[in-house]
């Protein structure tokens, strides 16, 4: 059994159909999962739906977010943007030493079909200043039609994972692996602000070609996870 | 005959492996091309390369930046980003009410795998500002290997077009199908970030697997130009 396999991650905003498609893809990968939500109830209500998927086979525990992200190794935010900043806020006294992967599109409605990033350059690189420099954030995931990571079907998009250091962005390709994805280590924190303009790139082009699912896949490179430094 | 193909198009900076590879395929495809560069001599010689390789079949000429533009209906933008804002001065009072299509990526050196935007959001955004609202922008092909254009062989990246209207991203597919390439409507000029900033994702990609050439492919939509407005 690999050591991976024993860490804790929480899913913050986990009652939302992103977290529960990624909560549900660890817990079958054999990952502790913990479900966070603003309501405690919500929470249990989420993981107890992700167990019966799963069949009783893995472990999902829901709870509120301050509790998962104390508990947690790895915590994911799965929030939507207007939730970003005060979901950090909450948080960020269990963040220290660990690993923080921010899966936000930072969407402006009604125009989500246009890139509106934050002054700090993108919502994960305003993670970052609201966090501060003892967490390692990583930016992956925002590109996924989260309803097919709830199936068993290959998901036909590529993974940018961008994020403050190669090893915090190589933890972050295993957990894409585990997901069943393909995932590229695509640079520091600061090229987050192309995965997650892709999404409204993506969302265009779902409206302008009548499709729902766009996604986009690397040509030319050999997938192959880059061995850590 | 299709009336598109009476087309003027002048790529300016030409004379760069970039402006080179996509001047010959336009010219292939019927075009009339004038290439440019601050050089004229230095257009006049590339004129001569692309001839050559076309085997004397099609129009490629070569002349100083500004009669390029002033002669042209269509300007292509292909010089490196140190150039770019001196280039557009050069030419602003040729572009009004034609179309402006900028290939420019600004790449930082020597930090070019990491995402640097100027204050504008993106090259394009930028050169909008330079121009002015009487010119249509619209940004493309920053992410191919230009390389590959200049043979005859299937180019592995679609290219993602962003401009100020549909109806000039419209046109500039035209432009990308003529090229052989497949392009997509990726929405308003503010999206340029995304494919901008891809290219140095894809520099670090190269970097980090090995590759030479990385690309990307948009899945999950069927791909037709959409109808002009």
């Amino acid at each position: 059994m690999n050591d991976t396999l024993m860490l804790t991650i929480a899913v913050l905003g986990g009652t939302g159909k992103e977290g529960k498609g990624l909560a549900f893809r660890w817990a079958k990968a054999g990952y502790r999962v913990l479900i966070g939500s603003r309501s405690p109830e919500k929470a249990v209500k989420a993981a107890s739906e992700i167990m019966e998927l799963l069949e009783g086979t893995s472990s999902v525990v829901g709870m509120a977010n301050p509790e998962a992200a104390e508990q947690a190794n790895i915590v994911v935010l799965t929030v939507p943007y207007a939730a970003h900043r005060s979901t950090l806020e909450s948080v960020k006294d269990s963040l220290k030493g660990k690993l923080l992967v921010d899966v936000t599109v930072p969407l402006v409605p009604p125009k989500v079909s246009k890139v509106q990033m934050p002054p700090a350059g993108s919502a994960a690189q305003e993670a970052r200043e609201i966090v501060g420099e003892d967490v390692e954030v990583v930016a992956a995931f925002q590109n996924v039609s989260y309803e097919h990571l709830l199936g068993e079907e290959d998901v036909a998009c590529d993974v940018l994972v961008t994020g403050t250091s190669k090893k915090a962005r190589g933890e972050v390709l295993r957990l894409v692996e585990a997901t069943g994805l393909t995932g590229w280590d695509a640079g520091p924190i600061e090229n987050s602000v192309v995965a997650e303009g892709l999404t409204s790139v993506l969302i265009y082009i779902n409206k302008q070609y009548g499709s729902t699912h766009a996604g986009i896949k690397i040509t030319g490179a050999r997938n192959q996870i880059p061995e850590s430094e």
